[in-house]
């Protein structure tokens, strides 16, 4: 079947974005600069722009989905070129320039930018998914709010104290940037929010472990720094466990080492790779699915499609570029302007990256930051990234949303979004709580809860 | 198996509170003033109390989930008597005084209040729920909004005139104040909010039906404040049907009368029934499964356990309490004031209801309001309305909040929770949308696509 082909003005050129990440809104804004000679589709699988990284926030009840959503269709109501797709590509034919989505859909295209960003790997053991779901996505980040929030409320009714340890276990899988921020987000959820709402258990108890394959925590950072971090996680009562590769993760717990961890909780930050569409391109991609693209971004012998941010592979010397927001814009800009370069027949440009320097939070008070040789750390670090992060915010009202919430829960040590929701909405699905009572507990644990209660 | 007390100080009695809607929620509060005399367990299956009237506007994207919902246990953070379980209590025993819930564990009480309020009802038709969800829960609203964005979304993809016209057109069945706001809501949604973000439909062409058996929508107010919404319901582009029986909803639509609305996005405002837990208690019950109570909001024969809001049918001057959450928080005070007279031998009070009046907003400027005599309609009803809402929000942060998400909406024509998510949040979970094009579309619609593309 011939591919679908958009009506076009005379003339006009017709230009796929595939991905509502970082790199593709920024590639659809700057080829809608160009009134008249391109038609732009841009295609999502969601309907909502994500800003990954305060996704950890989510998932620890700091801000609602919304306050880090919005909806990629808003983002282009002034701009009539673009349009908006909700779907999914399956694949993409670099010979006969078409995309092709469920059920053999295809849309023809001039000019492709292949933005599809990267997702969870759990190394071929997909099996862990169940049992350490991971955090690129509003569903996970709710999921694993619920898990996180309700182990600590089936703790409070549960009578095995074994039970009510492993309930107060929580792992984390890989010491990169999330896992550290979402380990830092969970002891401090823990110690300073919930510790005043609970009868039996203490919250305060939990344990948090963050488990890391390297010798040591955030390595895109310089070693002082690194070192910097796993201290303060330290004293946040984050255990930092490094050069540590997980054997196992199932329904009890994880297994490392000669280690096993009892636990409900255990989350997944360790690998990531990208979409599986760039396997479709038959063209070379390294180890994590990234396709390697020329100096302009384009693909070898397919000057008109190209690859940006996570998944693109491109070397500057000899220095990958980091998986980062701020290179994925510079990439999706760069990548536009070389399609409006082609379009007038102009020569395109090699990708230089501009450093912006990489943060991450340890828990509430505390970052550490990186640009070049300018290191920041502790508080003057966290509030440079509070400002940095409310000011990256797609969207006005998000700013000062966000900016409201973490007022609020900097001031009182409240979240705002405490809600376990659970996944099936019909009015006779499970209750998210199931009634437990200390009737099967223990004698011991029996007789500490009558002392608590008579103390 | 003996049913487990709990640990009580020497002279305690333990009260036990089934469900943490308003009334629970007012009852376990008034309860946690005898310090000393009391020890109160809080049961609800959810760990957020809701409020409920404002559940519509996130259904349709106007609030985030958060924004009306708190947890039931920070209620209760300064009260140490009151101990909040997150559990589902599936039966009662008003002989043996203990409830019971999955797996049989029991928990006695020497007093007992149920609050376990209202759930949809399809009058024996519960397969038609999977077509036309209810909105009584915060899954349920999401679910809502889900499909109302997404069918706003497929109609964008959609190559068929005939299923696109079918994907625009909402249907709601129950013409109460939550039909009529969601209603509303989803009709000021499709020509203020999306109007501008779609580029092959036209949002504004959206045919939002609503369907009543009775003669007349919100038939609880007087018939001029009735006749008044109907006329501002028909202004926002709704067309309201009363007299008429829906007999049969399926995935293709809504069939009643000799009609047929072909529709992708029915939902159900039409009936509830009290909590099934009621009919476990073995006393009569009204139609709708609500306990016949004591004028002082007792179970007959059973002076120590009481039953309050949805969950109970007290008349009086022929005259049904109506369902609302003002009448609920009255007989919520009450009911714990009458066993804290118990509990020094004094005797209980009547339950008189002071009516605080009832309100209903129509779109995004309309309300109507009745107050014993007092009839408010138009602009400053739903001024009126948006004080009373926001004022009553339980916990200081979200009133401001949801002040804000208003003030925005109301300026900008925004919503800001355009959120939609599905319910797997596993990596490969099935994408929401799915890649449709006008390839295989009627030559017709192409045509037609042409000529606004070349416009």
């Amino acid at each position: 079947m011939e591919p679908f082909r958009p009506a076009l003005k005379p003339g006009q050129k017709h230009a796929i974005v595939i991905g509502g990440g970082f790199g593709g809104l920024a590639a659809a804004k700057r080829l809608s600069r160009s009134p008249g000679l391109l038609r732009v589709s841009l295609i999502d699988q969601r309907n909502h722009h994500l800003f990954q990284p305060l996704l950890y926030q989510v998932a620890t009840a700091g801000l609602n989905p919304s306050d880090i959503a919005v909806p990629i269709r808003t983002q282009f109501s002034e701009e009539p070129e673009v349009s908006v797709h909700l779907g999914r590509v399956e694949n993409i034919d670099l010979e006969q320039k078409f995309v092709e989505g469920k059920g053999g859909v295809r849309i023809a295209y001039d000019y492709l930018i292949v933005a599809t960003g990267a997702q969870h790997s759990y190394f071929g053991k997909e099996g862990w998914e169940d049992f350490a779901p991971g955090l690129k996505t509003v569903e996970q980040a709710t999921e694993i709010r619920r898990r996180v929030l309700s182990a600590f409320e089936a703790a409070e009714n549960e009578p095995d104290p074994t039970e009510q340890h492993a309930l107060l276990n929580f792992v984390i899988v890989g010491g990169g940037p999330t896992g550290v921020e979402l380990a830092g987000a969970i002891a401090d959820l823990a110690r300073t929010v919930l510790v005043k709402d609970f009868r039996r258990i203490n919250p305060a108890d939990a344990r948090v472990t963050l488990i890391e394959a390297g010798p040591r925590v955030l390595a895109a950072f310089d070693e002082d720094l690194s070192h910097q971090a796993a201290t303060d996680l330290g004293s946040l009562g984050v255990e930092v466990r490094v050069d540590q590769r997980v054997d196992n993760i199932d329904a009890n717990g994880v297994r490392f080492g000669n280690e096993f961890i009892p636990s409900r909780s255990v989350f997944w930050a360790a690998g990531v790779t990208a979409n599986v569409v760039t396997r479709t391109l038959g063209v070379p991609v390294d180890r994590a699915g990234r396709v390697m693209v020329e100096p302009d971004l384009s693909i070898p012998g397919h000057p008109e499609a190209f690859v940006i941010g996570d998944a693109a592979h491109l070397e500057i010397d000899g220095q990958l570029v980091p998986g980062l927001a701020p290179a994925a814009i510079q990439e999706g800009r760069l990548a536009a302007d070389n399609i409006l370069a082609l379009t007038s027949g102009a020569a395109t440009q090699t990708f230089r990256y501009v450093d912006k320097g990489t943060m991450a939070t340890i828990g509430k008070h505390k970052a550490i930051g990186q640009r070049g040789r300018m290191k920041l750390h502790g508080y003057i670090a966290w509030v440079a990234w509070l400002f940095v992060h409310v000011f990256l915010l797609t969207g006005f009202k998000n700013r000062v949303q966000v900016f409201l919430e973490w007022t609020w829960s900097y001031l009182f040590s409240r979240r705002g979004a405490r809600l376990i929701t659970t996944r099936d909405w019909h009015t006779h699905a499970p209750a998210a709580g199931t009634l437990r009572t200390p009737t099967d507990s223990s004698p011991g644990l029996r007789a500490a809860e009558r002392d608590e209660v008579l103390a």
